[in-house]
């Protein structure tokens, strides 16, 4: 099915289950700039979208659910279990941090914290799917994950998105894709990725999907080591920026001392593109930014 | 003049140099509730609009501004003189704390921190007042700020507010009266005040405005010693509520943990109310909440 309608049922499905978040304007590097607040969302980032849209069409068998995750996945995923009455299986890797951890224990799942980075939770996952028969919900590079992150897109513009321009922070590149199959063109999206995890910029180069090597500050939201195949194809084409921590925690900053959003890394990773010129919008071209996800490290009332 | 009319006057003289701050729509306790996200003004909280409106109307002497103030209410004052180009010396108490002090050193005012709770930094303001001629905006009680303040309901229902019942905390008063002038019972307004700084209840029990001792969590906010007299005068008839300090830090905790909404212990005393029960919605009531102020401490980010 085309990505627009898969994407409007998705949004149909989701409906009773996700939170529809707010647009701030303001005022940002001498231009006005919408920006999608959708950190706050249900666990803090647009992952309940996803989850609940794989979820609602899945047959889940007794085995219940089981997710690979850098944190926010993994919490959406047992936050849209635990609603909709299956038990969920999470495993996180350790560079998840104890707040993203607690998190995710905090919704009920069976969670399994797993030495190293991303990839080595995701063969956990594997290992336990291939045992037991439990569904995964895949963080990113499944047609039902994206058509439910692409519901991010459609609600902006059923709130009157006006912008030229989307910046979208890429990690493994679920919501790109699911923006990119919404818009299908009508708007410029950018990629932004931090300069030390940018699985997609490193793909567009090789001209097929590599895998790079992460780290940094957004690296436990954005470290995917490959970018997803789904993403890779609707990506061609597009422009693909990156920008220095530094430029992300300046951000990060501003969305704090500024708007009073305090969100994490990887949520102001979209706005440092802007603040750092490695996006310079034309005169007169209206920008808008995803402000993607709020679960900072350390838990500020942790 | 009518309070609408001086309000709509204010939000069109205001409308350049404050910002539009977004709704956000969730179930709390069970029920949908509309929360107006007013901590990402200007500096914070809400006191951006009353400065702005007042300092727009002003005919500024080389004096400058003096303004007292328990933190918010100062920051707004010294942002919105810096802003149109005056100076403004502010006087605090040290009870506003280092995270408040630190926001108003930041807009670059001259900054006197007066030991002692507010009254004692109200009256340094009212002498600088006189010994220079500099033009004194009041943290409430002043028509001016009443009818800035008021603006932040003729925006939220410019944005489809659609609540039967809106709560909202209560300091010295100047936000509640300018709902009040605004909505001219054509909705409930709910005043809600901490048991421990309660100057609006304690006048509506006594008849008349009286002092009251005032701590908590949220005093260096909604500290006053005595509600406004605009506020009293508006507020004969309405139904005044107190929550203790425990329910304003669960409900912070709440608008942090499933909103990802930071706010300081003021910006949570409305929603307090309803979930502490001191505010019980009849069965379909629509409620709404106003959430007033950001500026938490210490600065996660500081």
């Amino acid at each position: 099915m085309a990505w627009q309608a898969q994407i409007a049922e998705a949004a149909a499905r989701i409906a009773p289950y996700v939170r529809r978040t707010p647009v701030l304007r303001a005022q940002i590097a001498g231009q006005d700039v919408a920006l999608k607040l959708e950190q706050m969302q249900h666990t803090g980032s647009f992952k309940a979208r996803g989850a609940f849209n794989t979820l609602l069409q899945a047959d889940v068998p007794e085995a219940g659910i089981v997710a690979a995750s850098g944190g926010n996945h993994g919490a959406a995923v047992a936050y849209a279990a635990a609603r909709l009455g299956h038990k969920a299986r999470i495993y996180v890797p350790q560079i998840a941090g104890p707040a993203k951890i607690a998190l995710i224990r905090a919704q009920g799942a069976d969670l399994q914290v797993v030495p190293g980075a991303y990839a080595e939770a995701a063969a956990r996952a594997v290992e336990w799917r291939e045992a037991t028969g439990a569904i995964e919900v895949h963080p990113y590079d499944a047609e039902p994950t994206v058509a439910g992150q692409g519901t991010v897109l459609a609600e902006w513009e059923d709130q009157g998105c006006e912008a030229d321009t989307v910046l979208i922070a890429v990690g493994g590149g679920g919501l790109i894709a699911g923006a990119l199959g919404w818009l299908a063109g009508r708007r410029r999206v950018v990629a932004v990725e931090p300069e030390t995890s940018c699985a997609l910029n490193a793909a567009l180069h090789a001209g097929t999907p590599v895998d790079v090597e992460v780290s940094g500050v957004a690296a436990n939201a954005l470290g995917a080591r490959r970018i997803g195949r789904i993403c890779f194809d609707l990506a061609q084409g597009i422009e693909s920026v990156l920008v220095p921590d530094a430029a992300i925690t300046q951000a990060q900053a501003m969305l704090w001392r500024e708007m009073r959003q305090l969100v994490e890394p990887a949520g102001a990773t979209a706005l440092a593109a802007l603040l750092s010129g490695a996006y310079r919008p034309e005169r007169g071209e209206r920008v808008a930014v995803l402000v993607c996800g709020g679960n900072v490290a350390p838990d500020p009332l942790g």
